[in-house]
């Protein structure tokens, strides 16, 4: 296969084998990160990089999943303005980049672009990797356990390591429903079903005596998401069809939405702590009264 | 040279030729993209593909970099919860990607493995390209343009075509202020110096009477961030050294914070017209109210 093929039947890897990464190998990829495009070249971007069989068990414990043990090399992705700053102040230049949405936004974009050219790197060269979004559910603890400064934000983790047997390959939206031509195109609704549908294969979850309290647990979600009569509606959805379905599963339950917006506050009480207070009272400076 | 030695050499390009990009290539590179990362195989990016001339035109007024008109193809990247609600409506599921400032920045990273992924490919199959953060500053004027609906926020562009002449490179830090192993090392301040300085090459800018005025903008900008007396010290270095330094240029006037910071409630109030509310009053449900 050639390097494109390669990258379009890219797979995420979540079972290691043994053998570890050769030096070299690594080194190769992660200097393909180092020369990631960054918005004026500005490089908010920090990675840790984790082998230490110990280290790698804590941070199994901390976000939950048991490959994190078995790979060869845990990356850490780190917003970071720590370095920034310290540089603005030894030269007695302003420094604001944490008290802007808009840098943070563009920042996370610069951080992406590190770790989405070293996953492709791992996948040109043979190398499995794993994105983990779970250090957002423990800001504190990863702060803890590596150190971290004021003003960064660990924002995502890879594991790497050699493949063991084969990648699973998971079910993708098709082009259309992805890229439109010219301008934003509304799917109508019979075109967003077939969509769907081709993608989750009507992976319904049929409700017998041992999951039925899952209806229930829906219903509290919908009422707090969208109201009683919604719940109603969705509860009677359920009921009706015997099951549930493949967007009730996955956004209702699997990405409890009741969760996500619960933790608002936290994360923004964590960043305050990292010094990111662009949610602040300087929040609702308007723009024209700066200018 | 192979594919990492490509990814590790990789540039922006901002001079393209009137040669058109092959559709089977552009393709090809638009099928990785497809195929990439995402948290939850949820898949909230969508692409506005745009090749049409005259709204090429139009992008490069509201973007203001003459080179989009000449790329062949510039690609709008949205962050895209309209479909996914759409289809949980249709199949009465609860949805709150919306409130959350989690969901937010983990599908702003789903986003940017599409982009990334599409970008290495261009440098595999030696098409040239660059990112443009630009949208980020004409949202309304982008949404019009492009006919966007509630729930999307166009995050990033690129502009996609073949290579006219060489393309530059740009200076990266070094490997040892990036990569660190096992926890965070705080550079101390001869190292800090020492980085940056090699990758700004101590690339002043000399006073002189054209440009005697910076002085007078770089001290009201470190007022207003940082108070009068450091706005004092600021100036005084300045005047000292006869120039204003790489940190002072970049982070002081390039990206001028009092604009950046200023921005954040015409952002917001854009999120929130467009349905985005994690930062309303939503934001201050506190976590453990919820469980």
């Amino acid at each position: 296969m050639d390097a494109i093929d390669l990258l379009k039947n890219r797979r995420s890897c979540r079972n290691f084998s043994d053998i570890p990464i050769d030096d070299d190998v690594l080194n190769d990829i992660l200097e393909v990160g180092l020369n990631a495009a960054s918005g004026g070249n500005t490089q908010p971007c920090t990675i840790i990089k984790i082998r230490d069989k110990d280290r790698k068990s804590k941070l199994k414990d901390l976000l939950g999943q048991n490959f994190i043990e078995k790979s060869d090399t845990v990356l850490v992705f780190l917003l970071d303005f720590y370095k920034q700053k310290r540089w603005c102040e030894i030269n007695k230049a302003p420094y604001g980049r944490n008290r802007s949405f808009l840098e943070f936004i563009i920042s996370l974009e610069d951080v992406m672009c590190v770790a989405q050219s070293i996953e492709c790197a791992c996948t040109l060269k043979g190398i499995g990797s794993v994105y983990l979004g779970t250090p957002n559910l423990r800001y504190e603890e990863i702060k803890e356990l590596l150190e971290l400064p004021e003003l960064t934000i660990p924002v995502l983790a890879m594991c790497l390591g050699n493949v063991k047997g084969t990648l699973n390959s998971r079910k993708k939206l098709q082009k259309d429903a992805v890229i439109f031509d010219e301008k934003y195109k509304k799917l109508n609704d019979d075109e967003i079903e077939r969509y769907y549908e081709e993608k989750y294969q009507n992976n319904n979850t049929y409700i017998n005596d041992k999951n039925s309290y899952l209806i229930d647990e829906l219903y509290n979600i919908a009422s707090m998401v969208g109201g009683k009569d919604f719940a109603d509606k969705v509860k009677a959805n359920v009921e009706k069809n015997g099951y549930i379905n493949p967007a009730q599963k996955l956004f209702g339950l699997h990405y409890n939405p009741i969760e996500m917006i619960g933790m608002n506050q936290w994360i923004w009480n964590f960043f305050k702590e990292q010094g990111f207070d662009f949610l602040d009272e300087t929040f609702h400076i308007n723009r024209l009264d700066v200018k």
